[in-house]
């Protein structure tokens, strides 16, 4: 028997690490796959159609939304982003756990829809942790940095409707718990009731069986 | 600052390696409690006071369940069990993982009583192997292992309302997923409200100081 994967949503603070969290977990473990995001926006350099997004135009967005083709979707800036739906199904059926990183308002969507997901928020050990790590990207202006130390600051809010907080102060045991998080999660009785079922049947059938 | 600690209730049909897993637990991590019960039925050979059980007169067990002493109680062919409060709160301040080894009915009291607590339900891999292992204790009647079958039964339409199922088909595995689940459980939003709160501040202070 085939298991079905867990759906699992990634959110945290722009400089907690999530990122390269997940880069750690595929590398890691191999009962993970990461969903591809569909968006309208222009391909950076270096970003690959099919990896990095599913690069598409508006028209075809807008009938995707149209199909029921997305999980969620927003609207950035005048970009459309989203999690299409047929990738998500396809692997949780193959069995395989399936990890969505997106921001709050689209992990409080997934939830909405699909409550047997998992949410994980992704925090620093402390806001100086947080602060430094995006300076040291050295990529950022001030401005861009400040604002996202404020949208930290909102995003906050949020943290309560997660199931769980994810430390990343060390990168390794971070995925270590993430995994052991999800291995858990796995062995709550919804997600075994085949399992329970058989067992009561087994029972009755030896009481019987006894008698 | 000292985190209290998790209300663990664990049930399990007899015969499913509660006992041992308990055992195993406290060998293996220093962070558990195990609860001792109270009860007014004669102690066996062997059975030491306080640490078995603490064994009391009906009146005494009376006494404390009219003082609200106990976290919860029933009364078994004519003699009372019940989970004295004071050593699980004491415990549970001292930031141990507190395990109470309890039947589903007082599973589900401490549940409506402490919300947070946290229910396992320990199953065997099949009923063949439940089976074998009563069988093999070779101390039991066979009357008394079909009670136990049909009892097994019963149990398992009170597993839906547990947290989660624990596998015991190996005892090291057991044990080493129990402990992983509860680790996770101390990463809820919930268990974490003052670091979430401080990390919070910590950003509004950082923005206010960039300004």
């Amino acid at each position: 028997m085939k298991r079905r994967g867990v759906l699992i949503v990634v959110s945290g603070f722009s400089g907690a690490g999530k990122g390269t969290l997940m880069k750690k977990m595929l590398e890691t473990y191999d009962n993970y796959a990461l969903s591809v995001s569909m968006t309208t926006r222009t391909p950076r350099e270096g970003e690959v159609d099919g990896k990095s997004y599913f690069f598409v135009d508006k028209e075809t967005f807008e009938k995707t939304i149209a199909e029921d083709g997305l999980i969620e979707y927003a609207n950035y800036c005048g970009n459309y982003y989203g999690t299409p739906k047929a990738y998500v199904e396809m692997k949780l059926e193959e069995g395989k756990d399936v990890i969505l990183e997106i921001e709050v308002q689209g992990a409080l969507q997934v939830k909405e829809r699909f409550p047997e997901a998992v949410l994980m928020f992704v925090m620093p050990p402390s806001a100086k942790e947080l602060y430094r790590r995006l300076v040291g990207r050295g990529t950022e202006t001030q401005e861009v940095i400040e604002g996202r130390m404020k949208r930290a600051v909102e995003e906050a809010e949020w943290i309560k409707h997660y199931e769980y907080i994810l430390l990343n102060d060390d990168l390794e045991e971070c995925a270590a718990q993430m995994h052991s998080m999800i291995q858990s999660v796995r062995m709550t009785p919804e997600r075994n009731e085949e399992f329970i079922e058989t067992i009561k049947e087994e029972l009755k059938a030896l009481v019987k069986g006894e008698n």
